[in-house]
């Protein structure tokens, strides 16, 4: 650090965005798992955010709370990984600060980005008949945290490896969708991102606004590895649907323009997909499943 | 909060300055502290911070790593002590993250200042022949931290209590000169908050730059209290140069400004004093006392 603080100052015509997320070992991550990995995911669900506003990044300040038993090669592990994760990113480190804290460690992330002037992309601003997309695929963290909390339950065992590897990286390492944000800011008239569940988050897009929700639950896209888990364990629909850790981008988007919208994703490289519709009303959003219609509780999800 | 992040922008000509402190519980302050002075004193400290580069507040992001035994009326408390202290400062809150954690609370605050275009006061730019000046009192919180953690020592047992209250205050309630901002802008070659003892932080503003510094110690002003306490115990001005938590403004300035920046503070109500000369080397600063010239080695203060 060359100063106690940094300066930045938005491209003309351009507003900075804000967002704070901080992740604690034990909660949003295992204290074993590789600090490369941990600063990259600090970094990486901040970035999350940015992308969803459809902000571009410009910068983070970083605030890292070590315990006790701290090592040098924990540090130097958790410094390599988030130079490259910032480097990956386009995101500078700007300041921060270390502290030591008998407890659990803490990563806090300020991510700054920007957008032109105006052209922040809201939350709560969806309107009814507006079609619900979801980027990537949904579940796949949730179904990984499983793996990880539970690797001796009757679906996880004799997964095939390939499927394992892919559930267990979407929990260590989410990728923010940085290449969605001009599509959103384009066509999207709300979005936020995926970080506690798809049915929570939708819920708390459309909560208050008289506005609810209906999902065709079977267009909810899956990835190989997820489709696999549920084909071992139906059950397991109930996880994809309500667990953490997606960090893809859930939007509404008007009718009209959901083609040029998945077109202009898909040449971004972002697979997008209609799941559902915007309707009024005031109860948390439907899920049309085989098995009939369900809703789920607000608020049910919690990390581990 | 009524999104996921906020947008900011910078009047026409100016920068934003960015900065990030947290403080830990019996690290930076005492767990039984009451929750408004903690909340106060983490949006203070990072004022501090932005004062001193000759920014204004814009806002501030907040990180909540509340411990297990957390408590509503805590809660109430710290948010009740955050709003006044957001609104006595003028730094709207523009969002944050509550965390749980299984250790200590932790308070993360990301202060956001706004300086004219180029015009953050630096650290590191002090040039020989500079008059080195610092704010209000240095010491006073350093006795107040040594009041509560050895209240039987023979200085603390009988100090008057206007004296006793005054150090515990100081150290309790940081008060960030942020209405010294605008003559940093206009005298200061370079400035930095006092946080972690003026020795080393004087060090810290001059070390690897050829630069080193000679202070006068009787110049370095004292508050009635302080100034008693020294009676009683003059060791005890070591703890005043070393000791943190001062969040007062460390500068320097031409010679030839030197008068007109202090009737500009004094206009702002802020008093400064000079207490010595920045000199060409390579050493640590050097204190002149009364029994001879003293040196404090880098980095020997840790909060508690």
């Amino acid at each position: 650090m060359r100063d106690d603080a940094a300066t930045l100052t938005p491209a003309p015509g351009h507003d900075l965005v804000l967002t704070a997320d901080a992740i604690v070992a034990g909660v949003h991550y295992f204290p074993e798992d590789p600090p490369a990995s941990i600063a990259r995911k600090a970094l990486g669900v901040n970035l999350s955010d940015i992308a969803a506003k459809g902000a571009v990044p410009r910068g983070f300040l970083l605030t890292l709370a070590l315990p006790e038993d701290w090592t040098e090669a924990w540090l130097a592990g958790f410094a390599e990984g988030l130079g490259a994760a910032s480097a990956s990113f386009g995101c500078p480190l700007l300041g921060g600060d270390t502290v030591r804290a008998a407890g659990p460690a803490l990563i806090g992330v300020t991510a700054i980005g920007e957008v032109p002037t105006g052209g922040i992309v809201r939350r709560r601003t969806a309107r009814i008949g507006d079609r619900i997309c979801v980027s990537g695929t949904i579940g796949d963290a949730a179904l990984g945290l499983q793996l990880r909390l539970s690797p001796e339950a009757g679906w996880a065992r004799g997964l095939d490896p390939e499927s394992e590897a892919h559930l267990l990286d979407r929990y260590l390492h989410p990728q923010p969708r940085l290449r969605l944000a001009p599509a959103l800011r384009r066509f999207a008239t709300a979005a936020m991102d995926v970080s506690d569940g798809l049915a929570g988050d939708l819920a708390r897009m459309l909560a208050g606004e008289g506005r609810s929700a209906v999902v065709d639950a079977a267009r909810v896209p899956l990835s190989p590895a997820a489709a696999r888990a549920l084909e071992r364990e139906p059950a397991l629909l109930d996880t994809a649907l309500t667990g953490g850790d997606d960090y893809e981008i859930l939007c509404t988007v008007p009718e009209a323009d959901l083609d040029a919208f998945r077109r202009e994703a898909a040449t971004a490289g972002v697979p997008v997909a209609a799941i559902g519709t915007v309707v009024a009303g005031g109860e948390p959003p439907a899920f049309e499943t085989e098995r009939g219609r369900r809703v789920f509780a607000a608020g049910a999800f919690s990390h581990f």
